[in-house]
């Protein structure tokens, strides 16, 4: 039988020394960026009631979500995304008579479901939603910040793939299909199901241009040029609409100087069913997933009461970390330091060297182990401290 | 019927803004102490094995913890507690040939009985394990660090009562009591049953003097006088060296100029019940709960396959908030910045001195909700942003 109590659970991990390190110095800068673009952070629960995250919409499937009750019985979930819960505290929390609402977050989130592919069940995520404003700006501005926080990441090389959900939607009204085959042939797209598209398609009375441009989704990616291709078709309405706000979109990032980072995807018709605009996705060599991904999610605070439209963003910090990893670039930086062995009579003036040395913003310790000098050496050595302060029974300080 | 998806379960709080920047600062300040002290960080899971936490020694009680199993039927827990998977981590992953090993750690647990008094089901803890060293310079460098993070965090009246509960299981073999009925009598002067303690006590034929110095460990509290007087009592053996130890322990806090926080708690017999030695508590006014705790613990890492000598602390940082704020202290500074409104022409310019102000430390936002003026305004004034950049069509820059 084996042990249970010396293992972590599948897809929970220990992160040690240096990774931790480096994890928390990641995090950190990320924070004062969005410090510094004014927005300001909010902590919600690791734990919320089911009901956030269900109920008609079904926002999240219930078996990705770990599940366990209350003491009266009431359902509980370990938080399985940070954009809901953010929209509940908007629609119930929030007391702003001044608009936009700037938000963000760096906490860690849960799913049950196996997901592959180096995803953890636990994995930490930092991201910000703007709320309360429907604008080209504002998500040309997340776009923006997702690029400088890749690149403050220390990830070099990236793209970000812009897609617009409401494009699709605009076709399938087009199309007149019934929003339930719509919606199946979402599903389809976004499982690479060209097969299962292609019959859905033809079950149905659809004007062929029309019919041709829902079976070819998935090819219009790449420059923006691929937009100016699509308008001289056949499309109206809602759709049509779509492109011309991802039009605007791609226009201010490439006026704001980050056109080179972005690529257009339209067959991106994401899993997460709440986004109703924009989404983009950004990638790096080394990884198989997203490293970030965001869109507007216009009609999902209206879930928690009030009327609002939202935009957001969130970055995998552990998935960052593996790209940089992979790419050789996850690097600790030594730190140095001072340790201290003293006779005991010297106590006095151990301990107040210690204090100035920590006050002067050295990293310094003093021995509690009695060590002699061979064993200060040794230990100095494998926790990359580089001086050692020996003080003698008549407080003389050598520094070897 | 509620509509629960707009509350958070019971015991647990969205942390907004202000408190939330408070909360992070305070966090990140006693991240810095720990570093500078020599400590390294990790970060353990928030879901583990129910194994973990219980087993014979029964370490967490089950009805504490929130429960749920993985998809093998396996039982998960939310971690109730810091100090237990570091001990797991130490034994199962650190490949020390050199010791002490020091770890600190800042992260959320959970508990799910009902604990009252404004504590948290899920609450932050900070906190530093020292491991591989059984001295009284480490359990009183960890007494010296967390007086220094209480004064960092801004609390400045307050007391940290230090207790010895080897002095207690000293007294208990002195008495050849049954361990069963030593344990009673732990958690009878723990909930303050002295009655309890009395009759307890009085079924055994222990000597007299013995008895007295049982029924009054409680009174033995305050300055460090009441450790000369026990040792002038009959007591010996165990005892005697717990005694010593906690007076040379008091000693190094007193050569190293920290003594004036301190007082003597030999009633202090917690009711974690993995503590070996020394224990200690942090109380401050206004708060009725200790905002910090810890002690030594020698046999909890062997629990998990390494004999190894451990001591530790916590502190409970939203324990310190409450308190903070209760004290009045809880302040946030005020942060400035600018707001940037541009005619549409200017938008590479409005970018461009974005970049430049965020460049150099300011808090910059570009205007995404087509402001004008008098909204630009209001919505500086509520985010208590204090300069509003105007740039118009020919890129012309006015402050106001």
């Amino acid at each position: 039988m084996r042990r249970w109590s010396i293992y972590t659970p599948e897809g929970m991990q220990d992160i040690l020394f240096e990774h931790c390190y480096f994890k928390r110095s990641l995090e950190n800068d990320i924070r004062q960026l969005f410090i510094h673009s004014g927005y300001k952070e909010i902590e919600t629960p690791t734990v919320e009631f089911y009901d956030v995250f269900s109920g008609e919409q079904n926002l999240i499937p219930q078996e990705d979500m770990f599940k366990f009750t209350d003491s009266q019985g009431r359902i509980l979930v370990l938080k399985p995304d940070m954009t809901i819960p953010i929209a509940r505290v908007a629609a119930t929390k929030l007391k702003e008579n001044v608009w936009p609402a700037k938000i963000f977050y760096v906490g860690n989130t849960f799913s049950f479901s196996e997901l592959g592919g180096g995803k953890q069940k636990e994995y930490t995520q930092a991201g910000v939603e703007v709320l309360g404003v429907n604008s080209p700006e504002a998500d040309a501005e997340l776009i923006a910040l997702a690029i400088q926080a890749l690149k403050l990441a220390g990830i070099e090389e990236f793209q970000i793939d812009i897609g617009q959900v409401d494009f699709f939607r605009g076709l399938m009204e087009q199309s007149g299909l019934p929003s339930i085959e719509a919606e199946q042939i979402r599903e389809l797209i976004d499982t690479k199901d060209f097969v299962g598209v292609e019959q859905l398609v033809n079950k149905h009375n659809i004007p062929d241009e029309l019919k041709e441009l829902i079976l070819n989704l998935p090819s219009y990616f790449g420059s923006i040029d691929v937009i100016d291709e699509l308008s001289k078709k056949n499309v109206s309405g809602k759709a049509l609409r779509a492109l011309e706000y991802l039009k605007n979109v791609i226009a201010i990032l490439e006026d704001w100087g980050v056109g080179d980072h972005i690529s257009i995807d339209l067959g991106m018709v994401q899993s997460l069913n709440y986004y109703t605009g924009i989404v983009f996705r950004g990638f790096t060599h080394s990884v198989g997933y997203p490293v970030l991904s965001g869109g507007r999610y216009d009609n999902l605070v209206q879930r928690f009461g009030k009327d609002c439209p939202a935009t957001g963003f969130s970055l995998g910090i552990n998935m960052i970390m593996t790209a940089l990893e992979r790419q050789g670039k996850l690097q600790v930086p030594i730190q140095g330091g001072y340790y201290i062995v003293y006779h005991k009579d010297a106590r006095k003036k151990a301990f107040s060297l210690l204090s100035e040395l920590k006050a002067g913003g050295a990293i310094a310790e003093l021995d509690i182990a009695s060590m002699d000098i061979d064993s200060a050496k040794s230990y100095a050595k494998s926790r990359g401290i580089d001086k050692i302060v020996v003080i003698d029974k008549d407080s003389n300080i050598e520094i070897i």
